[in-house]
């Protein structure tokens, strides 16, 4: 007989980001759907009714290749400031970043609560997690709660720009130490959610994303950083982003020359990013990646459309490793990275069901 | 009265590059169309016809917002094996490599040359020019026709990726000196011609141009050389060049991290491309841009589809310049160049009217 | 010595009909910008600051191949429900249904008054107005002003998407009757203004315009309609229309089966085409185009992209005319219209140089 | 025991139609590829070499979603021309027209052959097949074999725009009776395969597609064609199609007006889609979609992205289901069709498990 499944909360369940997580739940071997909450306008909703348009009856579910979930259509949407957590064992939170600071400590308080916002992502207390990365991070909680007082605890997950960024990152700087880097990104449509007008991105690029170079450097430092103290230490390296929304769907693709502090060769980088993660991996966590880390040796990958979804969106894919003429023991290559399913509601997920495997869920 | 016009012939006239050269001529103020010339399967035909499919009638011109000059459609296309440059003041190379290497020397033997090919740009006695950043390169031709008994001479012009980034670099490196940048490009789609299938860039980055980035790198060298002993010495700094496709149509964008030799704010960086090449702006040349760098404070600009048309293409469009925090003396920014007019055929049409006004034709 | 220009008001000037009619202004001989005017949050501002965001400094201007006109940015932004129109000889009404609905009516009650919105299209003393089609149907104001004790009056525009159709059915229903047609559009992302969000319509076909189907099909029999006894009479045709929109930045592509009630020939259909409203382009406005329809032989066009922006985006290009076999006397064709150049801004100034070209204005 | 999978061999396997039956061969639980062959150019080589360029190392693989299947990739390709079919159970003929005119006789003279390419699909002892439409057009095959005095035989796919359309108006023709019908089409660009260069349909629309019109209108006829004294009558009804390119990647878009014999509402046409081909789907074989057609009822869909890949790109999506008051008994709707899967490859693979199925392979 298999194991009772956990019953979850989604908050901000009709929005991109609560929707992705409601995908990646979608027949979950160890999680059900308890619970679902948004904002006071759709709060008393049938999930059906709360996505779609009342006069038009157009419905909004933004999950590239697959509908809502049938069992979630039925479920009652609740006033995500009124939520009870009754029986929920965790809470996703994929709200807005002011509803964020406001409500997600208020979960927290009384359970795990795992959260694709921004607010509290560089509180020295909370880890930024990325499954496969930083486990260690988690050590934070025990300190977090006890300071907070808090029944439950919050993890954060990064901006999606950073993730894929920090999995190359964290696998160089193990092997090689990584000092500076220069990275320019072209992000995906989704990224930016419905707020981004055709009109403006059609045949275009847009050479501008707000508050997402201070992020990518930021979050990239907290989450290569070390414990220390019961805070984590971010990491030294230097970060110089230029990130820029291209029109592309989804996947994020980013051109990265990085400063090494011991020399490697193209062969030994892309050695070290094959191996990257196998003992992640080798846990089998339903939503994990086969690899953390994909190596194209044709030169015309990665691209965003034909690899953002290799391994269920969840690996990063990396291409044309080469030495850098410039930066300092330099190496240069380009990635793709999913930015809503690693980056993103799926890996929510995956660090849930590692948060679960790990013993800190009930 | 006025001063007759400079006969010309433009070589490739049915391709891409060649067309863009036509456009360019269109009702020019100094230079008149006396032959065309193309592959022989093209020779004897009127152009219109050389250009029409002959079975479903479409018609293959590809510069966008204009047809084919009328006065243009009627002429005959030559062989350019086999042309007659008889009262021929000038030619325009626009053709494949292949057929530049073995034609343009015996163009360049009997008249003065102007090519967007690539073969020859790296011979140490042929200009690789851009005007306003690199005329006195032309003293070249003075040796280059000794030494190779020709009565007329070769100018090449440079990538057109390499050209909106020496633009530049050449302002940079007069005020503070340049060592060293990494430069991420997203170029559009008209630089690749017509072998770029649309199924691979629809809704995708293609990261790897073959080729491009040894040329952008070796290019960029040799426009901001110096002369010296009757050649052009490179100019040594280090390029670390990462050439992508992206799904626009024209114009390309370029995310510049350079270190400088000397420390430079933002505002003096703007002030300084705002400045430069006035000299050369001021000749007021007909197909010469007002400002050689138009500078954006919207961080929102430069977009390749709303700039690359300004100042009749032939602008370099510079926006979001602020410091680097990785590279010494570090500035950031990014530009867009129009590909297809200064990094093309109409700045082909340019280096003509420099050289036509600094006496170099007839 | 030139006459003085009539001073003109826009409103809705910030958004993006508005900033078409401004784009249409700039420098024109007959018309001068007098008073801006827009909902009550940009009051007070100048327009530069009401067209910018105050965080990101992004200035929002959606006329592509131009900036703001720069005697425009200066001029304050005044409340349209507070508007005086002291000294203002025209106002172009560029606001949004319901405050069109409200305010339109207090404009024409003062001054002239053009507008490119919907409520007031259907109102049977209202002509519903394209220049070269039917502007016997000014005819109309007479009664108008005198019912409606105005002392200003109302013309309204058509949705844009009927306007290209209605220029060519005028011209077939002129000499052969139209009885009938079947019409499916492809529309251009610049038509849903910015409400249309990238995620949506990037790789893709939306095939539901809301209320579109209906618009066409009234407004197309109005326009065609005649007069009798002070109102409009509408055409009795019968129009299946079916509205998609495509991910094109501007340009409506529409493929029309029509029912003739005489038989007529291709080369017929092309030739009335060609000589379709030569009378209206004739006096040479200074925003008309040259011919009212452009016809096409290569099969390949018209295409929105290539053919849009044709004789100032004023003209509508037809191609591919060829008989149908499954409407009587059938003829099928393509078309495409600018949808916010002669189908909104622009054609609602070319509709004021008439008015004031035949006396209708002071 | 399971059974012994039939050996079956894929002609034009480099190519996109090609690669698609490989994709929908792979692990298949009735067939196993045997031989691949191609033109002469890639006899010879792996499979990994064929579709690899030399010098560069891109590797060409047109299936979206999916690499190479990897017991594939080391497979010998062998030349079309000298291609043994030993053990061969079943041709899969994915090559172009020419070559298919040629060497499809020769395939079928020896073995069943199942072809997507043109040049005999309007033979009139050639079934033209989709199935769970018109598999009653098999009974041809006796007359075919003998006539021709062939061991094996051929069948030939529609196309791909044709298949959608023909489905939805054989479920119409069956209860109400088709006359004619008006259809406009939106075309997915890997239609068109590799040739439609990116820079003609980027942001774009291409109102023709040469020969397309009459094959749609042709093949229509044919699928819903009754047998008689072995051959198939036509059916009687008139086509009127516009067939266009639009910038989407795959799946075609179709808006159909439709003159039926009896009137039918809008419900009972929708129910008549949903219950259409139950007896085939029933079946249940392993490329079959659940549905032959699925019927949207919001307003929004079927769009080509979000429903072109349902049920395996196996089913027609089709919406907006309304009169249509031109047609007689007039119905209006639109539909997506995958072009590459049930309109191409996969459909060619279902088509060979229904002759499996039936008793027709060995």
């Amino acid at each position: 007989m298999s194991a009772p499944k956990l019953p979850v909360a989604v908050i901000g369940a009709t929005g991109i980001a609560g929707q992705q997580v409601l995908a990646a739940l979608e027949d979950h071997p160890h999680f059900e759907i308890a619970a679902l909450a948004a904002s006071e306008r759709s709060a008393g909703k049938s999930f059906e009714e709360a996505i779609t348009e009342p006069e038009s009856g157009i419905r909004r579910w933004y999950v590239s290749g697959t509908g809502p979930p049938a069992k979630v259509l039925g479920l009652t949407v609740e006033d995500a400031r009124r939520l009870k957590l009754d029986g929920v064992g965790l809470v996703f939170a994929a709200i807005e970043s002011e509803a964020a600071r406001e409500l997600e400590p208020l979960y927290a308080a009384r359970a795990p609560t795992i959260s694709t916002a921004r607010p509290h992502r560089t509180e020295p207390d909370v880890p930024l997690l990325i499954p496969g990365v930083n486990l260690e991070h988690l050590e934070l909680l025990a300190e977090q709660r006890k300071r907070r007082k808090w029944d439950g605890f919050l993890v954060t997950l990064p901006n999606c720009t950073a993730t894929g960024l920090a999995v190359t990152l964290k696998a160089l700087d193990e092997r090689f130490g990584v000092e500076a880097l220069v990275v320019t990104t072209m992000q995906g449509i989704s990224g930016a959610g419905r707020d981004l007008a055709a009109l403006d991105i059609v045949e275009n690029i847009i050479p501008y994303i707000a508050r997402e170079e201070e992020r990518v450097e930021l979050e990239t430092r907290k989450i290569l950083g070390r414990l220390s103290g019961g805070k984590v230490v971010d990491h030294p390296l230097k970060v110089s982003a230029t990130c820029t929304r291209a029109g592309v769907l989804a996947g994020h693709t980013e051109a990265v020359s990085a400063a090494l502090t011991k020399p490697a060769s193209s062969a030994e980088v892309a050695e070290t990013f094959e191996r990257f993660g196998t003992g992640f991996t080798a846990l089998g966590l339903p939503s994990s990646p086969k690899r953390m880390i994909t190596v194209h040796h044709d030169p015309n990958r990665p691209q965003p459309r034909l690899d953002r979804d290799a391994d269920g969106g969840m690996t990063t894919s990396v291409g044309r490793i080469r030495p850098d003429p410039v930066m300092p023991n330099g190496v240069r290559y380009l990635l793709v990275t999913h930015n809503a399913r690693m980056g993103a509601g799926k890996g929510a997920v995956l660090a849930a069901e590692y948060l679960k495997h790990a013993g800190y869920l009930g």
